[in-house]
């Protein structure tokens, strides 16, 4: 590798304005962590505008051996724009200038920048939506979505980012601009690079652009709460509600502690006795969901809801979706480190899984708290701890190392819509096994030879193990 | 490569039953051939019937360099499984045993020769419904829709193949057996093998097992008939509808060739003058559907529609579909060869694709019948032909070659659901450039370095062009 300075010389051949290349201390700090784990300096902040630039960048870094973490606006949980080998970071964040929506087509197309929720509210505009919600969607980028293939909430109904992802263009780590898919819904022309680089955490390529698939607006919706004395209950009801036929927007799910957290952060008037609140959506055509949401309150009675609650105005469910907002920034209230996992299991293990979480809980000690998108199986178990506290965090790995292992054995997944990144590469294998990281490996190696592109993620170093305290 | 006997040997120790392994003339004959184009003889077929059988038989053909191509009930139409480097025929189609159907999980567990409509059939007694549906399902394997991405005419509201697949048990080029994704409906964990293998046309793994998603099963549907007196309208009619905040789960078109044919073939009654005849179904909530489909109604009438016939009951509806379903077998009553495209376009290019098509058929002097699912701009442009006919068939070339520019020139893509096979190869640099090729066979080369998995398929060899004259 060159010295700094030579690297830097060749940097500012290509980027048009010496200012978007950073190197001060000060500026590299702000780049050197995420919503996750962990803090690394990078050697230089490349803050890209164009296509172009992002391939004479990758030329660059290719040549010259130099790690590139591309970056959107660090939302991420799992740590996929962190620097951890240094380098480059590739800040696409400023460039978000383009939201091109089509409404005869039913596209957008985005530049990597643009803030999700942007483009949700650009596609209103014409009576559609955007589906994909992320939490972090108010602050997100597009890029940063497709690279981790963000879920939400919605994600019950309408699918995940993939799911709306018709063509991309993407600069190879070699530095070549290709494109992939196309503006058509169907498309079977070779090999599906555009989902195979969506979901691929920044290792393979960086998204420069993409298209995005839209749909109508549904004409209208309906909430309702209901509350349950028992937990493993709410799962089966979940389950019913599920094989009933009808396919809700949301089912998103509180357990107690959610609920006292977010009393205690918020007094919402919500019952302190409750095992779990499950709040339901559904949208479609106003008569059939005004039918059907009398379906879900039934089926809810029916397998042990203590009270269920319809919201009769947009108002009203508006103030009962706000209790399931308030659990993120409620929860930090009490210690100032929360690990936010993702483990999904198949929808069936739902009831197993909570007792499961209730065993790790106790056996730990931990304070465990489990929320999140229910309907689907991808919860959202969190252990709200502290950092600079070396027992608890030996606590926390082990909790940790357990939900992981559970989650597969009931035949789910360690990661349902956060990524892999820096904090779960070290469990590949018990999922995937020797053979399934290999297959993935080498695609990796076939288009990245050099290694440069966000290095150290979702592939385990050798003896790597989850590790909490610094 | 060994001699004939030799692998016949090594073959029979790994089959446990010698009489799946088929090498006479006549049986290998049988094989030599799909829907597509062209006749190649393999040296042997091995009717496998577990993944064991699969891993030890590619072991033996990657160390003797031996080519292997997949099949299943071979009804493809873009040659994926003709062995056109000779070889093995890894036929699937007797490996039928296993449909499981999950009503918790809402999944269905099938073995790679299941025909896909007996899967359909399956869950529907759970009251749950496999959506894709390509026109072959009551003689296609799921093996075969997976390996080419099968669409069919609900794609336009429910998606393709692709869209249904949780995970899959492969055994790579190499012989080890591998899983990809799972059960859950989301999983992000490291790259999406299983959305790459979906529609690699049997080049990167053959698929031993696969999870399917299931959605319940839509509780009504109401179908539409509307005639047209020009074929433009009727593309305009389509983005009208779309567009309307309206997902029809079906609409199918008929052109006016296509309408003359049936005719000729069975007489129904359709209107010989009408350029186009529209088929659109909705499915849903009852409630909603009849208000939907007196909407779209309406919005044919101002689009130009001559006549629009709404069934009023599901025996009209059958009756109404009927036409639709006669146009394959009455094309191919007037000449022998039926070239089957799948090229497909923007919703919104759908009238500019219309009047393209149009000039190529006066052009080349071609008997081009345009019908298939025009409401994803998937349409089937099809020319009746007779392969015999020197002189016919190199204007049909033409022709075939024109109508490919053309979709792509409109912003579409060679194959919206066929695959690209054999037929079209050649045309492959022209979508996707020489780094979008370049970075697909990378992944082939990484994953198959001896090239002996379905060799010949999707990647053009050099200077090769699209000859259908034998």
């Amino acid at each position: 590798m060159k010295s700094p300075e030579a690297v830097y010389q060749q940097l500012k051949k290509v980027v048009s304005d010496q200012s978007r290349i950073l190197r001060d201390i000060e500026d590299l700090c702000s780049y050197s962590f995420d919503a996750s784990f962990g803090s690394y300096m990078p050697e230089f902040v490349v803050q890209v505008i164009s296509a172009e630039e992002v391939s004479q960048v990758l030329k660059i870094a290719n040549k010259e051996k130099i790690p590139v973490t591309p970056r959107g606006s660090a939302s991420s949980l799992s740590g996929g724009p962190l620097p951890v080998k240094g380098g480059i970071v590739l800040d696409v964040s400023l460039w978000n200038d383009l939201i091109l929506i089509d409404p005869e087509d039913l596209i957008a197309v985005v530049s990597p920048g643009v803030i999700t929720a942007r483009i949700d509210e650009a596609a209103n505009r014409y009576g559609l939506i955007y589906p994909p919600d992320p939490s972090s969607s108010s602050i997100s980028t597009i890029a940063g979505n497709l690279a981790e293939n963000s879920g939400g909430p919605r994600g019950l109904k309408y699918g995940v980012t993939k799911d709306y992802v018709l063509g991309l263009e993407v600069v190879t780590p070699e530095g070549n601009i290709i494109r992939t898919g196309g503006r058509t819904v169907k498309n079977v022309t070779g090999y599906d690079l555009t989902k195979l680089i969506v979901g691929s955490e920044g290792t393979l390529g960086v998204i420069t652009e993409a298209t995005l698939r839209l749909i109508p607006k549904p004409p209208a919706s309906k909430t309702l709460m209901t509350i349950f004395d028992d937990l493993i209950n709410s799962g089966k009801a979940i389950s019913k509600v599920l094989s009933s036929g009808i396919i809700p927007s949301k089912i998103e799910l509180m357990d107690q502690a959610s609920i006292r957290a977010v009393e205690e952060y918020q007094p919402l008037g919500l019952p302190l006795d409750a095992e779990a609140i499950l709040l339901v959506e559904l949208d479609g055509h106003p008569a059939a969901i005004n039918d059907e949401i009398i379906k879900v309150k039934e089926i809810m009675d029916c397998n042990g809801a203590v009270k269920s609650i319809i919201a009769k105005t947009d108002e009203e469910a508006k103030e009962l979706w706000k209790a399931r907002k308030l659990v993120s920034p409620a929860i930090v209230k009490t210690k100032p480190t929360k690990i936010s996992e993702d483990a999904t299991v198949p929808r069936s293990q739902i009831p197993e899984f909570f007792r499961r979480l209730k065993e790790i809980k106790e056996k730990h000690n931990v304070e465990l708290v489990v929320f999140g998108h229910a309907g689907d199986g991808n919860l959202h178990p969190n252990i709200i701890c502290d950092k600079r506290d070396k027992e608890e965090m030996s606590r926390v790995e082990k909790a940790v190392s357990e939900i992981f292992k559970t989650a597969i054995e009931l035949g789910g997944t360690l990661s349902g819509e956060h990524g892999i990144g820096t904090m779960k590469s070290s469990f590949m294998e018990l999922e995937l096994g020797e053979h399934g990281v290999d297959m993935m490996k080498r695609i990796k190696q076939a288009w990245d030879p050099n290694n440069i592109l966000n290095p150290g993620k979702i592939f385990p170093e050798k003896g790597q193990k989850l590790v909490l305290f610094e």
